[in-house]
């Protein structure tokens, strides 16, 4: 460990995320990124004018996306804040409602990166295991007197928390703040969104990485109540007031405006999904089952490990966690374009027969 | 205060950035951005074909940004780190550098955003005055134990410290790291980055928003001793590992490539900062002796609020602090375009005239 390090950034659990070939050579099924490209709308939008503009800095208040999000969600501009994805949303959450004497409780199994900013901001975690059926059990969360996050649907598994159970936290609670990161919601899970203008607190956090395809613009957003949104924009001031830069500001919010675009992507997604689950259960996988843009399967016949990596071999990625306990023999496959998928299964019938 | 934050969100100073304003009515002379446009190598670079891969994460390693700052500077990959704007490598900086044990020094007139910082992770801050003509005694840090940053040159002042002070500060004590941030470097002043094959506890924050026209872009970077470097790489990736956007990286490798262009702009803003200084004095102003792209100017004959606010009545933004102490008379004046330094000029005289 460096001599230069502080003692805190000597205790930091830094996040691998999966990995990005610079090569583009793979069929890449690991990061669940959108196959298709950004809406029309956002190649317009970003204009050799707005170019030219580069010189002068964006709007730290992010007024054109917070508008367009406000819009598309029927809220209020008091109710969103927009990051440099929702990956930094996240870290403004995790310092503005967590702290000393204040945990932060979310699951064993769930986005890795939480685990990441628990030890960024030193906060003490309670991490509740989900079911052996990896389903959550909002009780085990009931009594729970700190901050709450939920992935929902969860990552790498795909699964969803019904909004009437996320209701039952919120209410049972009216002090303590439950953050629900919908980053996989637009493939088929319920929203938490309408419930905002009940419970003030509850935050959505919701990223254009995915639905939107603007995982390379970096833009994510949370929707909550004005305090909460409040609260965020106290950190975001505390650690950088210009988070979004020009160019993200202006795909974003034409993204967000391209409706059409958006369902038919969010649509085609979802049917290459169904067949995708269809072929892996027919090659006798267990397929967890999937609101989200991916899958989180696995064979009796070949280790999560060895297919991940005859995978790899053979030009196309998924994502797999060694080391993982009871998620160790699973893959988590992107859901990409049907032909993506048709290759993937191919594959994996292929490398099943060579057994 | 709301009943949901931490304690430690409750005790945040956030910072109050430049008014930005969004009608572009203004002669914008207050957070000193560039006059001109990114170079033609930016605009040239951000294709259609790159927009239409935008649903495709950014490289988190930052390869091809990482790798043309290092080719500009002549130093390894392992010595560059680059951000969504210097602000969020400052806070990477901060936090990779300063915590317990080990605090963090600055002078009482410098970047306001250090307080920000300090505050976001709970730092314990030594402030030391500058001495009465604003300029820095580097004796007064030797002694202190813990990080030390300096401006240079420095904000709001425009006065840099000569590099064998630096040098010094680096040498009594290696084991302390100096942060020497160098937003405004590129408008006459001596770069540190030289020492840093010598001194492995120097790191150098520098930005692409003021020289290289690209403050709506956000990037900012950092060099330093691989150790320095891996240890701020330890924060970023507990906090956004995938920090810089698709277009940023390619719009800040083509600035950073294209040096003829650099050398026009930089070389411009000097020679109107040098007539703006001329002008000013000529109309009874004192003007601190400024290496950057503003100038820090007062008048025995109006005071800087009033000189801000009727500025700013006709049109003119130029950067005032209020409640400042014995900066409160000054205004920062960035220099743009001698097109706009003649309207200052001009305003200025014309309000001065009324008296």
């Amino acid at each position: 460990m460096s001599r230069f390090l502080s003692g805190e950034a000597a205790r930091l659990a830094p996040y691998t995320p999966g990995e990005q070939p610079q090569d583009q050579q793979y069929i890449k099924l690991n990061t669940n990124e959108s196959p298709f490209p950004p809406a029309p709308k956002v190649i317009k939008a970003i204009s050799r004018a707005e170019l030219l503009k580069l010189n002068l800095y964006s709007d730290p208040a992010c007024g054109q996306l917070v508008d367009a999000i406000a819009k598309r969600y029927e809220m209020q501009r008091s109710n969103v804040i927009t990051g440099n994805g929702s990956d930094e949303i996240l870290g403004f959450a995790f310092r503005a409602f967590c702290g000393e004497g204040k945990g932060v409780a979310y699951a064993d199994i769930t986005y890795g990166f939480y685990r990441a900013q628990t030890a960024l901001f030193g906060l003490d975690a309670t991490v509740i295991p989900l079911r052996e059926d990896f389903t959550l059990n909002v009780d085990d969360y009931m009594d729970f007197p700190g901050t709450i996050v939920i992935a929902n649907p969860n990552a790498p598994t795909g699964m969803a928390v019904p909004r009437p159970e996320i209701q039952r936290l919120l209410e049972a609670d009216p002090d303590r703040v439950v953050i629900v990161d919908e980053a996989y919601v637009d493939f088929g899970a319920e929203s938490c969104v309408p419930m905002i203008y009940r419970y003030d607190n509850l935050l959505v956090v919701q990223t254009m990485s995915k639905s939107r395809s603007l995982a390379g613009g970096r833009v994510g957003y949370a929707l909550g109540s004005p305090e909460l949104i409040s609260a965020l924009n106290r950190v975001k001031y505390s650690f950088n007031p210009y988070n979004v830069n020009r160019l993200s500001l202006i795909a974003g919010a034409a993204a967000v405006e391209d409706e059409a675009y958006f369902q038919k992507c969010t649509g085609a997604i979802q049917g290459n999904r169904e067949w995708t689950v269809r072929e892996l259960e027919r090659l006798g996988f267990t397929v967890l089952p999937s609101q989200a843009n991916f899958v989180f399967a696995k064979s009796d016949r070949i280790s999560g490990g060895d297919l991940y990596r005859k995978l790899k071999e053979n030009g196309i990625l998924v994502r797999w966690w060694a080391d993982s306990g009871r998620i160790q023999d699973f893959v988590r496959i992107t859901i990409g374009s049907l032909e993506q998928m048709v290759a993937l299964v191919d594959e994996v019938s292929r490398l099943l027969d060579d057994l």
